[in-house]
C-alpha cells in the first residue's frame, strides 16, 4: 500500500482528531453519533454487499464501491451497477465512476462534481 | 473508461436529479448554492493544484486527490502528501489513502471509516 505508507510512514498512524479524542471520544460518540457523515469503502465481490451499501447511503453516508473484483464477471457487475444507480436515484443522491475500479454513491445533499481540479500540465 | 460505460451505457448520462432540475434548477442554485457539499476529484500533477484543493476543503467539500501522476516523482509526492495531511489537520477533517492512486481529504464533520464493507468472499 504505497500511499498508506507515504501518508503514515514509519510513525504511528496520524489521527488528526487525536487531541479531541483523548478527552472526548466517548462523549462525542454519544453526542454527535449518527449526525456525522461518514465515507465508507465497500469491496463489492457479489450482490451480498448491496444491502449494507444501501443502508449506509440511506443513513446519509457516502459509499465508495470498489468493483475491481467484478471486472471478469460482467453479469454480476452489470447487476451491481444497476442496483447502485437505482439506489442513488431513490435517495436523490449522485453516482459517478472514479477511474477503472471505483464507483462513488452519495446520499441526498451531496453531489459529485464532473469537472476535475487540474493544474496546467507541462 | 469501463465503469463509466457500464454506468452510463449507450443511453444519455443518467442524471438522478433530472426531475427536480427540470423545474427548479436555477431556483435551487440560488437557494442552496454553497450549502450543498460536493465531491471533487483533483488530478495532482504538481504542487500547483494544492491551493485549489485547499480552497475546496475549506469550503466544506470533499476532495479525492488522484496522485497517480506523481508515482515516479517521490519528492513531489512526499511534499503533496505532507501538505494534504496538514490541510486535513487544519480543518479538523480526515485523510485516508484509497488504493494505490487516490487520497481522500474531508472537511470538518465528515470522517472516513477505516473498516471496509465486505461480504463473505466465495
Amino acid at each position: 500500500m504505497g500511499i498508506m505508507e507515504k501518508l503514515f510512514g514509519k510513525q504511528e498512524r496520524v489521527n488528526v482528531d487525536e487531541y479531541e479524542e483523548l478527552d472526548l471520544s466517548e462523549f462525542e460518540a454519544e453526542l454527535e453519533g449518527d449526525s456525522e457523515t461518514y465515507i465508507k469503502v465497500a469491496e463489492i465481490t457479489s450482490l451480498n454487499e448491496i444491502p449494507e451499501v444501501r443502508r449506509q447511503v440511506y443513513d446519509g453516508n457516502i459509499v465508495i464501491a470498489d468493483v475491481a473484483f467484478l471486472k471478469h464477471d460482467k453479469l454480476t457487475l452489470d447487476r451491481v451497477l444497476k442496483d447502485l444507480r437505482q439506489l442513488a436515484e431513490d435517495v436523490h443522491g449522485d453516482i459517478v465512476g472514479l477511474g477503472e475500479d471505483y464507483v462513488i454513491i452519495t446520499p441526498m445533499g451531496i453531489k459529485i462534481d464532473r469537472n476535475k481540479i487540474r493544474g496546467t500540465r507541462r
